[in-house]
């Protein structure tokens, strides 16, 4: 998440875009259950470019309020951004709004809709007739192939402003917003670069973390390159963005990471990662590079500690297996651990953790075992061991380390924070 | 997710306000990080009032854009909602600004000022002097208590407009928002209310859903109380939100329950709800009814399959145990799967998948087992077992069924929607 991008002087012909509006259209993004996320990432990918965001917004599928949206960020900026309508259903008028704005008619494009026509007869089936409209284009515009769906990308020019089309689905949108950021969007940005690093950090609370490095801030503020700093704080999760502008992005680069380097001075190896890798993936390097196999037995946290750690590509390299024993029995019988432990310190304790971590390392023949013990909630909890309460081990030849957490929180979230607290363990033991 | 809200007549005098415009102010909303959420807030108030959000947008502290942004707002709808902007410092300009496009003076309302004075003695504390500029109030504006900070909100009726300045921090917007809601927003609300009802769907393309669905468009939008459809797609899940709008509550969730009703006559069992519950938490009402419990064998989905069912509050009832059995070994030793099966076959085949449920369900003791087995990717794939395919099988006592898959998109959306059609292949099984 170093965004080193450079940025070439502009191309001198035409006007450069120092602002943008985003614009995100999709009635289900004004309701009450979801927002639209996309902005951020086109965010990034502008700043990145040197472009700042005037506004965003966003619209409903209906069709004059999306028209007076896009003609007045038309009249605000030079690059306007939309996101979602452009698919194949009625309720989808992207392309025609836009199109009506720039007094632009809508063309088939032969090539999109025989793209589409393959992309369902490699999944055997027949292109709806419906899909056809993702084939109506404003004359004129460039397509941008989305190879992850049916909905074309598009690009408009009109004077010194232009349009830029980009499906709503995210997984659709982030390979075509790289591509046309390397070359559509770049061709008339500014002659100024944004960088920013992602400083990820666990052990410690949201204040904590402002405390230690807070004197840093004015330091940056007064800079030759100036970084500015934002905390993001969730459960079990810290952020720290730092976000340097400069001239050159050589400079804003050297700046951010500049900064980030004194925040791993000051926080130590609460740090775990300064370029926003998911801490599953630092785990993952760590058990790589060793060369050792690990192994999981889950209790309240369900398989999201596996899961998590199998997101990260390649992992079978280093996963050797994971057994979720929710039942005492299946703790005694697929695990190992004594019936005497549990009778004695109960399910959820350090010695319980330790017997699942030693257990499901020795059957499994893996160099580290991990072993979670806990009380997710909402039931189950007593004065004694509330909801939250987790244990947790890790086995080592020949040694192990245990903890006990106290998390907040609903159902989801403990399972979060104990697949987090689990991770981290792993990750200090390995930095030894 | 059924919103039920009882909305009384409008007091009759003025003009409604059937739609309304929310503008989030503030630069730290326009980066790569932090999105507003107080619109949600706000969304649910209103909506719970018959009123819609005709579009909503965010804007940074600078006075050109804020200004064009009420103005704009102020031109499209009745009622125009900022929240943020209303510190004492600098860059909070949303008073004056409003204040500019309402042709208002700014005065000092003295007893705010008294009212902060207090509220810093209270801490010891001597009020700074730039806090004077939140006494500063568009002259007949109303001003909103806030028990929980120094800006007040404020509330100014222009002819049929009406503008609603609410504080950024959610733990002070809230109280003034509910307040405000009983009061000033229900007194021109239109004389209706709405109900959504998400009804949740697989098995099925966008495409192929709308073309089953369409027909229905044209009778929701003709009927008396009318219903409007949005379909919600990303890979493995469909959702179809209908909103039903009528004078009474009980109407529209009438309307809103019919409508979802035909969807399920359309689409039959590829419906799953029609109240929003997740597959996971469907199928585990199912095993619950029966007393039946499950054991998982877990290959590319990697504990995924697992944690989705264990998101689920009291899963300990039904969900027995789970192996995550990367490696063919793992397969043979924990999960009984015969080596002949997998020299003859390869890991990625239905019969390794049937032995794979039948082992976890055998040894779990459990009454139905489940396995995955695929190709998660990036790497592994081959041409004749692209990545994205996955076998899974289902076994229940004398019986198992089992199906090949060929997912699209990267790694986590396959084992997203390998789990999502394990999950669907056991709710079909547990129907019959």
């Amino acid at each position: 998440m170093a965004h080193v991008t450079a940025t070439p002087a502009s191309s001198g012909t035409g006007a450069v875009w120092p602002r943008a509006a985003i614009i995100a259209v999709g009635s289900e993004l004004l309701g009450t259950s979801r927002l639209d996320t996309n902005s951020l990432l086109i965010t990034e990918r502008l700043n990145a470019l040197g472009i700042e965001v005037a506004y965003k917004s966003v619209v409903g599928d209906d069709r004059a309020q999306l028209t007076s949206a896009v003609r007045f960020a038309l009249d605000t900026v030079g690059l306007v951004i939309c996101c979602g309508g452009l698919g194949p259903t009625d309720d989808d008028l992207t392309r025609a709004v836009v199109a009506g704005v720039l007094s632009l008619p809508l063309v088939e494009d032969e090539s999109i809709t025989e793209r589409i026509r393959e992309l369902f007869a490699s999944r055997r089936m027949e292109m709806p007739a419906i899909n056809r409209r993702q084939a109506m284009v404003p004359a004129g515009a460039r397509v941008l192939d989305n190879p992850r769906g049916t909905a074309p990308g598009l690009w408009i020019e009109d004077g010194d402003r232009a349009v830029l089309l980009l499906p709503g689905p995210p997984r659709e949108l982030t390979p075509m917003l790289a591509a046309a950021a390397e070359d559509l969007l770049r061709e008339r940005s500014p002659d100024r670069s944004m960088v920013t690093r992602v400083v990820r950090i666990t052990g410690r609370t949201e204040s904590h973390t402002e405390e230690a490095v807070q004197p840093l801030y004015a330091e940056w503020a007064r800079a030759d390159v100036p970084v500015s700093p934002t905390i993001l704080a969730s459960l079990g999760q810290i952020e720290l963005h730092l976000t340097a502008q400069a001239a050159s992005t050589d400079r804003a680069a050297a700046a951010a990471e500049a900064a980030a380097a004194q925040v791993v001075e000051v926080l130590g190896p609460d740090v775990y990662s300064v370029d926003g890798r998911p801490l599953e993936q630092v785990v993952g390097e760590r058990l790589a590079e060793r060369r050792w196999r690990i192994a999981l037995a889950e209790s309240c946290t369900g398989g999201l500690l596996t899961s998590r750690l199998t997101d990260v590509p390649g992992s079978s390299r280093y996963v050797e297996t994971a057994v979720v024993a929710y039942a005492n029995s299946a703790k005694v019988s697929l695990l190992g651990v004594p019936q005497a432990l549990l009778d004695e310190h109960g399910a959820v304790s350090e010695p319980v953790a330790i017997a699942m971590a030693d257990g499901v390392r020795t059957s499994a023949g893996a160099d580290i075992g991990v072993g979670v013990t806990g009380i997710a909630g909402p039931d189950g909890g007593s004065a004694h061991k509330p909801v939250g309460t987790v244990a947790i081990a890790v086995a080592f030849p020949g040694s192990s380390c245990s903890r006990m957490f106290r998390f907040i929180g609903g159902r989801e979230q403990v399972k979060f924070q104990a697949s987090q607290a689990a991770l981290d363990m792993v990750r200090r033991q390995l930095a030894r």
